[in-house]
């Protein structure tokens, strides 16, 4: 038998995740398996970069998955500082540089797997690259933000951004002993939620002592002695800054599949079939942060960055490559987070999401609890369901509240998977045990107030 | 219009629930409302015992939901101590006794609700009704076995049975100071669980220094001075007690629908449709702890005595009296409990009940972590899965960890709910931050486990 040949650009959990799957299917001899990272880690959790920033977590070694040399252990060539800076697709090649030597050469392939990642945005404003300034996308970028900070009662630190890396960040540094603005362009901190939820989410924040500017646009960075970051201007004036996170979000990074005619989304990130093969492009697949993904309840292609979706479409191409079957249907939009104690869950769409997919829906809000009432701990928690006019289908669910709250959404995930109408979810059997749940759950109190909408038409 | 005569018998979850949601959908003018309890607490949360027990949360007052006063201010004529002795179904009334009187009378109905609970298992052995020797069933039994307990260094106590209520009464005992042994039949406790997954709990109650005694039957409780409990008499030899509670498990308490003749199943528990009629009998309605309900996975009708299905059954029984649409149609068999920090739950079949129900399945355990290996507080979780041969319909799941084990079960049982396979729930959606979880959730790593083991065949 001929020995084929995999190529894997990018080394973090799409990419690795794939050579590691189809090496579990395939042994050398039949599949010789070689990726390429640029960076200086490998299979890491950039999730994990903000509670190592705060000090709950070492790193970067702990958020280190898989290093470099158990890779190679098993049996995947995986080259470090290594660059791919060009698919040569009708020759079925890749060229590669290497970051030490400077040297270029070319790699063949039979199957190509692009798993590039994201790019944190970085909008075109004077000063923004200044030193003092970062991005937390990489391990990489983690290692030069920590390397900046000063000690626990560093000063002052502006986030640029109040999403879930901003949130985030902004507990991290709080932490850190900074003093924290979190500044935003849209009315109310994570726009992830609808806007009454995401006041939920201000209120608890500047409880906790960050400083929440929305509204209001970043002009600027003013730097100061050295060159270094020393402000933010807004158009509401300027915060002061010792350091400065960018929190804005991220692009799919797929600057060499557009140079090689690959198709691109609305969003710019790589278009797949559901085994994760690009379309059109029989022997090129891509997964993890630079492709797009099929939102199930809109029946849209979007954009989301999230380690767990790269995880599972890795395993996908892994699987196909080696010789197995396996698809990614698709995603409901979950999506969890917290700033210090204040759990923040979503899936499935929000008003606006809605209104764009062209559907009409009824929206509810409720007040709950994680637990009995009268158990210990009891937290208030609360629920917005949204379900869709006439046919009762859910169409999301957003929750903001205290311990318990956030993995409750889980329910309204697979619900959403399976296409259940929101009266039918009422009566699901959900377990029950006083510090655990109140009798109600608060997702069913919520079913029960959006069925009861639904039927009132 | 006439005014239709709703009579209620039993105060707790499902009547009171039936009660109140008739209520909201019809005023006193068009339908009057009448409950009796022959107990002295309506609407109440037995499920709280063992902490009220266990000084966690005060009682009685903080564990009932609802008064009898504030039941009578919404219009509800509920009449406590007061017991129903008789059902008239051709007659369409039920007779009455004032327990505080000791007078009778007759009251018509136009609908019939049977809402009479369960009762707790009491084998016929010497002994078994002497002083110190408890049920934990109403609020009545909690105050009758708090009445009976030393100070904080108390003595001995015997739980007998090592189910749900067992475990939690042994934390609620060990945490009164008492020195806790616990018995039980079965070779391993939780036999809601399969054995395996016992024996975990096993492991883990013996490190919390609770006597765990198993595969030992008990044959009699000797009595000391004053015709008081002494010690519970076991085939192993005898363990001193000063207080024994009965953790055996309930069984419907239907004498009243037996005696007129209504269908009880295999369980002794009535049979409803899934409005929760009874069957055959178009305005005699039953729902909570003395009703079987559908499990949905094995098609069987089983007994389940669990607060939150009361609350669905007496909502589902009030709307429908009240001239609006509700049905139950079914559970999974989802539950949840924990004995100190250690979380339990299950949902769906058990390999014996999968075997008994014509199922052939693949049973697979993993290991896994609440959080993010890397984050603080990842606690270490056991997930067992079950999934049909050749379709890989998810058949049920077992979870034994700690903090967030137990209520990760609520995504198998919704996916159990859709008729999900255990392939499709590999690419469940479900909401990933280190905070909350591995980048594979611990319930997808069993999935893709069992998807594997479904593929092998």
């Amino acid at each position: 038998m001929t020995q084929r040949r995999m190529v894997v650009v990018g080394g973090d959990a799409a990419g690795m995740s794939a050579a590691s799957a189809a090496r579990r299917l395939k042994d050398p001899g039949q599949l010789a398996i070689t990726a390429f990272e640029r960076g200086r880690f490998s299979s890491y959790s950039a999730c994990g970069i903000p509670y190592w920033t705060g000090g709950l977590v070492d790193g970067p070694g702990a958020l280190v998955a898989r290093t470099p040399e158990e890779h190679r252990r098993r049996g995947i060539d995986l080259r470090m500082r290594t660059e791919v800076t060009e698919l040569d697709l009708p020759g079925q090649r890749v060229r590669v540089r290497d970051l030490t030597s400077g040297q270029e050469s070319w790699h063949g392939y039979d199957d190509l797997v692009l798993a590039t990642g994201a790019r944190p945005l970085r909008p075109a404003l004077e000063g923004i690259d200044a030193p003092g300034v970062h991005g937390v996308q990489t391990l990489d970028d983690g290692q030069a933000l920590l390397a900046g900070l000063d000690g626990p009662d560093g000063g002052r630190a502006v986030v640029i951004g109040a999403g879930y890396i901003g949130v985030e960040m902004a507990e991290a540094l709080l932490r850190r002993g900074y003093a924290v603005t979190v500044v935003e362009k849209a009315s109310q901190p994570m726009s992830t939620l609808d806007p009454d939820m995401g006041a939920l989410v201000r209120k608890a924040m500047c409880g906790m002592g960050i400083d929440v500017v929305t509204g209001t646009a970043v002009t600027g960075v003013r730097t100061g002695p050295g060159g270094r970051v020393a402000a933010v201007a807004t158009a509401a004036g300027e915060y002061p800054a010792d350091v400065v996170v960018l929190g804005l979000g991220v692009r799919p990074e797929t600057t060499l599949a557009d140079a090689a005619g690959l198709p691109l989304g609305e969003y710019g990130g790589l278009l797949t079939d559901l085994a994760m093969r690009v379309r059109g492009h029989e022997n090129v697949w891509a997964g993890g942060d630079c492709a797009e993904v099929l939102d199930l309840v809109s029946g849209r292609m979007r954009h989301i960055a999230l380690g767990t979706h790269a995880n599972k479409h890795g395993q996908v191409i892994g699987t196909n490559i080696g010789g197995g079957y396996a698809t990614f249907p698709g995603v409901v939009g979950t999506a969890v987070s917290k700033v210090c104690d204040l759990e923040i869950a979503r899936t499935g769409l929000l008003e606006a999401q809605a209104s764009a997919a062209g559907l009409a829906f009824h929206a509810v809000t409720v007040e709950s609890t994680s637990r009995a009432g009268y158990y210990p701990g009891a937290a208030p928690m609360t629920v917005k369901m949204l379900a869709e006019r006439r046919t009762g289908r859910l169409l999301g669910v957003q929750i903001v509240g205290r311990e318990g709250a956030a993995k409750r959404v889980d329910v309204a995930a697979v619900a959403l998977t399976a296409g259940m109408t929101v009266e039918r979810m009422t009566a699901l059997d959900l377990g029950y045990a006083p510090p655990f749940s109140p009798v109600w759950d608060p997702v069913l109190v919520a079913a029960r107030k959006a069925a009861a909408a639904v039927a009132a038409g």
